[in-house]
């Protein structure tokens, strides 16, 4: 019998737990041995958790307890969870997580701690989706050259709403929020941090890359129209919130943003609160891993299948590797990222107008690959859409930049970059 | 360093070769060793292959070679490398195979032989996408309601010419013939046998059901025409040759055929000659896996991701569990589905002549969904196409086998099930 002890019986932890007992029999089978849950530690035990396992409040008696053998740690937050793995690691224990925010801040400390004790977290990223294991174990022959993620529910249920029903940015964010897809505060999914902790993850293992948050352009959804959604139809294109890992050269990008894509693309076509993860490998080709992003019940089968790997005896470092992964491989800075970009802004209806733009946009090197020009409510004022052929990210910046100086420019100017 | 042996060096075979060369230094830094391939078995040496390793052509200079540690099965066939793989086990070697044909005949003797020596096959399913990673392993904590999978990419890629183009059955076996996609006789891929290895090699993951390929319903594409498609169009359905696993109460469905599916569901997006694998776990939900189901590099990939594994020390039983998995449950016998039917059939065109096909379907307790009547290029007869509601397959040939003796009803009627 291998037990087990849970650091956060929230929505997860409850699930965790009651999954366990409901489909004891075949987990029993897989993993060899019987699983139970000794013990699961909660800040406030006055509240009601829909378990029957004993509840403490005191993380201590978990990681102390020398019959837990696996202890689960769904505590969320980044500093306390890290002392507790830490200690629980130097007791021996293995730990399964499924908090990014932790990893986002802390793998390869984490990684160095755990040695050959198993730390897992297959539900950090993704929700219910084996994607960790595809990356870590499945595509292990490759040099990963790509990875696009749709790794926030959220942001894609919103997406889709605007995209398919026409809705407004604020109107569905209200909904959105009243249907618990999103917070009071928006800004952790709508910002795209929430899907950057994830993409740090995958990244990680994918490139050995070490980066945190604050060192890879993160940009949400917020200033999505109905405008833009109205030319990305027109063009073929779908927007998504990606998550976007990508090997040029002897340099990784790794960025988080508001994308247009290939409408036949197969990422394009995941819609709603469901997430999915593409993984470009040099061998392998391109292969795609499909399912709910959160969720109790989702997130506990990706906690629980870490805990049946680790009752089986399987184990290997961390995040995949011990040597250095790719010799020399160095995350780009934001400067460097080429991409092709589609640009929205309101100009003066006027002669000369296009001449203006463009040739501003030549001397940065930038040339137009499709247009469109549409009327406002307001005769004087043309909203042009377009969108560039590839160029650099600082290129575009000092471009917008000019352009916003531009007299005939009004108002903001909206950019969004597209993947092909 | 770990050393390995090839039994069969052909395309496949040399890619893993190439693959290991090539990306030596990070599948070392993966697998925490360095991989060797020290032989390679071949049945003609005169033959070039194109790879760098030592070459034989006695299997048993990789059997009895007790620095080889990892024999990679790569032969094809059935009693050939079932006597090999048995021998290489016996000997304590730890075996990695593609062979679909080897499981669906042998895996249940080969797991009781491996005991606890790892014997793996994620190439053995849908090639370079890690199924069965993500079954064995990434949803341990679920019983599995159902699978579908595209498993086939030869139909799938017919089957999409056949919508997207209008291409008839025949013209698109020629091409595919042509492209290399389809082999001189296709039996084995157009008619559904391929993908029931498959199928029967997840279904065993999955539910513990022990059955050969002449144990379950295997139909595969040969009679889809051009009319079955633009109803499939018309009513909102694609067209794939799938194979389903499916737990009804305490029974569980093993079938492949063509299957009409809603357009919106994921694998019905799934063009061309790609793979995909949609399983519906009881916590996680819907998830799907896809990517290149064939080819000598994406194949490749996966046979090493598993030497990779076993290298880690991975290892856990062949199939996932040491006892029974689902206790109880059992094959269903063909009579026993119970699915929704589409039915075309040529009737005279008289009136009177619906109501007495609607009237024969009635006697067998099944009722018409939807229906389409088109004129053919003979006035006196019509073309009558139908979706029934659900009913059971026995229920199902029986009537089939009453409409055919009614006079108004002229030549063949065709057949397809439907998944919603």
């Amino acid at each position: 019998m291998v037990k087990i002890g849970i650091l956060g019986v929230g929505t997860v932890g409850a699930s965790v737990a009651n999954i366990l007992e409901a489909n004891a029999a075949i987990i029993e089978a897989r993993a060899g041995k019987q699983i139970v849950v000794k013990r699961g530690v909660v800040k406030n035990l006055s509240k009601e958790r829909g378990v029957s396992i004993t509840l403490s409040d005191d993380p201590m008696e978990v990681i102390n307890d020398p019959e837990i053998d696996i202890v689960v740690e769904l505590m969320g937050g980044v500093e306390e969870p890290y002392t507790l793995v830490k200690r629980a690691l130097q007791k021996g224990k293995a730990v399964v997580t499924a908090n990014k925010a932790l990893l986002a801040y802390h793998r390869y400390a984490l990684q160095e701690i755990a040695g050959d004790i198993p730390l897992m977290y297959e539900a950090s990223t993704a929700g219910g989706i084996p994607i960790i294991g595809a990356l870590r174990t499945g595509l292990s022959a490759n040099h990963i050259e790509s990875i696009q993620g749709i790794m926030n529910g959220t942001c894609n249920y919103m997406l889709t709403k605007m995209i398919n029903e026409g809705a407004q940015y604020d109107a569905i964010l209200k909904e959105a929020q009243e249907l618990g897809y999103a917070e009071a505060d928006p800004t952790f999914d709508v910002g795209g941090f929430d899907a950057s902790h994830k993409l740090l993850i995958l990244a990680s293992i994918a490139y050995g890359i070490d980066a945190k948050p604050e060192d890879i352009l993160i940009e949400g959804i917020e200033n999505i129209t109905q405008t833009d959604v109205a030319f990305a139809k027109e063009f073929g294109y779908e927007i998504k919130l990606l998550g976007i890992a990508k090997k040029v050269g002897e340099g990784v990008e790794l960025r988080v943003h508001a994308t247009m894509i290939p409408q036949e693309s197969m990422i394009a076509k995941v819609d709603g609160v469901m997430n999915a993860v593409t993984v470009v490998g040099d061998r392998v080709g391109e292969t795609m891993y499909y399912g709910p992003g959160a969720g109790g019940d989702a997130t506990a089968s990706a906690v629980i299948s870490d805990i049946v790997d680790i009752v089986r005896g399987n184990q290997g470092p961390m995040l995949g590797y011990k040597k250095g992964l790719e010799s020399g491989l160095k995350l780009l800075s934001r400067d460097e990222i080429v991409t092709q970009y589609y640009l929205r802004l309101e100009v003066a209806d006027e002669s000369g107008v296009l001449a203006n733009i463009t040739s501003t946009l030549g001397e940065f090197g930038i040339s137009i690959e499709s247009m469109l020009q549409k009327p406002t409510s307001d005769e004087a004022v043309a909203k042009l859409l377009f969108t560039t052929h590839r160029c650099k990210e600082s290129e575009m910046q000092e471009a917008i930049t000019a352009l916003g100086k531009l007299d005939v420019v009004r108002g903001e100017i909206a950019m969004m970059r597209i993947e092909k």
